[in-house]
């Protein structure tokens, strides 16, 4: 199909195919006595139910990286859509069980799915979603030799172990009040860097490049991931309200171990002290923002986020992306590195 | 390795080299920073912790078959197990998701492992667990080629949703009052025997089995599943509890949907009037379990076990295993149908 890679339109003609691709694997549930479980993949997945739509789904930005480096790389994107769901599920697997993990009542503005059907139900639609990303993966197969598909599959296979690893240290994390900034990346590393970092090394793959380019898109969705996280941190605290769609400063409140903090616990100054004395309330929450600023959290953590955006750009063009998909590539990355959500 | 596979000790050397591979895939989180979520994983596995060792770690049979099985075709048992690995991890996945969806405190007479950690820290091991069966899988690379690689990883894959829709059901099931004998063998099939079915056929198809026989062990798993499940519903109403370890005619106390207890209520007498009165208390369970068992309770499931039985063993014999791997598997069947626990 031939569609401009580098355009608005293109991207979204790029994004229904992947909506497409997904609500295929998920309609292996579509069955008369599973008619009910699939109704609640379609509802976590955001095709259905109260507040579906658009908003609802997500960006879709990991089977997105999928395509556009497959395409980059002088693949057929089409043939790399299995990859692409597979990724976007094994992304959903894991919010489902963060939202119990971490008893979060909503995401994107949502019940959760074990808010709606209970936490035994809920686990086990996120095991089924698991499920169904190892069953995409196969079904390259169809485009790539075995060979291939076992390769793509390694990758993603151990992607996903360190996920596990990082949402591991992130519970671990909850009850520890000695947290240092090295203990940080390993964690993000795991849980936001693994996935992207995954990603652009299996569009890598499944466009032929070899191995140092292989790498270099790897290491771009490494930096990539982490950028992202930075951010986010920061949005957590500084954050517009209007634009994120969260109450600014919520991560004070509930107390995450973000980079803004370690970074102000590290400063063993007035920030540390109060963090110290027990949870932050709203109505601090302005003031200790204020606060951790001066002492440098916004600085030091800002400054981290450049980094690791400059080595992400850096990555990126050492793998020398072709084309409009090169070119789309560059772009999503500008945009979403110089997000306000 | 020549080792005598129609033996006691033939088996029980089997057994030690699928403990061996199993730790070996487990000790991907032996890390420095992982050493509390690997001991969750070892603990859970029956090596570590209170009440460890062979009575903790279940019979291993799913991946014993596994190797049965791939011998029995011809080929050599160490090049399956990894797969042998995989059936196993799959299996305990499901167990410690099973525990924190049905609320058991105990497994095998031990803590389980959300009772030790926290449901958060279980669906997390359950997580991994079932990643690393699907690494293990991939490990069949360095004994197989690619596509047999992705035609085991297939039939697992798609087992694996067999079981995400046995569990749908067990779970919807739990709050229905108006389930039929037709209603039961959808739910096993997914629970019990679809995980039995594909240890015979990844066995068969690693043993390089043709179509039809791949398809006569395929069989074969399944039946032994069902008549297993069935005789495994009839020891948890008429079981000798000192044989057993579980208090006989639990099964009753729980409410639990069993093949006996549908029976009963297909026949609408005194069985199922006491049923629908609510749950019934521990005093009362001697007297149930004769009602039943004298309104054809016990009768009926003992011929549908019988029945299940036969077409497990002709199965078997269509499939006509060979030299001692193929004695060892008529002999475990044998015992494994006649059991008492």
């Amino acid at each position: 199909m031939d569609i401009k890679l580098h355009t608005e339109q293109g991207r979204s003609t790029l994004l229904s195919h992947i909506e497409l691709e997904l609500q295929r694997q998920v309609s292996r549930l579509d069955q008369p006595r599973t008619k009910l479980f699939h109704e609640m993949l379609t509802y976590h997945m955001g095709w259905t139910g109260e507040g579906s739509g658009p908003e609802a789904t997500g960006k879709r930005i990991r089977p997105l990286m999928v395509l556009l480096t497959a395409a980059a790389c002088g693949a057929d994107w089409q043939s790399a859509l299995p990859a692409a769901a597979a990724v976007e599920l094994v992304h959903n697997f894991s919010l489902v069980h963060d939202d119990i993990q971490d008893n979060s009542p909503k995401r994107r503005g949502r019940d959760t799915t074990w808010v709606k059907w209970g936490a035994p139900m809920a686990i086990n639609v996120g095991d089924a979603l698991f499920v169904m990303s190892n069953q995409a993966l196969i079904a390259l197969k169809d485009h790539h030799p075995a060979e291939t598909v076992v390769r793509v599959a390694e990758i993603l296979h151990n992607t996903c172990l360190d996920l596990t690893r990082g949402q591991f240290l992130d519970m671990s994390y909850e009850e520890r009040t000695d947290l240092k900034v090295e203990d940080y990346w390993p964690m993000i590393s795991g849980k936001t860097a693994a996935l992207l970092s995954a990603c652009c090394q299996i569009g890598a793959v499944l466009g032929g490049a070899d191995g140092e380019k292989e790498e270099a898109y790897r290491s771009y969705g490494h930096y990539l991931g982490l950028a992202f996280q930075v951010q986010d941190d920061i949005l957590g605290i500084w954050g517009n309200e209007k634009v994120t769609g969260k109450s600014a400063a919520s991560d004070l409140v509930e107390g995450k171990n973000s980079l803004p903090v370690l970074i102000g616990l590290g400063k063993k100054r007035k920030f540390a002290e109060r963090w110290a004395k027990g949870s932050i309330k709203t109505e601090e929450v302005e003031e200790v923002a204020r606060l951790l600023a001066s002492e440098g959290g916004y600085g030091d953590a800002k400054e981290a986020s450049i980094q690791m955006t400059d080595m992400a750009i850096n990555s990126l063009r050492e793998a020398d992306p072709q084309g409009e998909a090169g070119e789309s590539l560059f772009e999503l990355t500008n945009k979403l590195l110089n997000r306000e959500q």
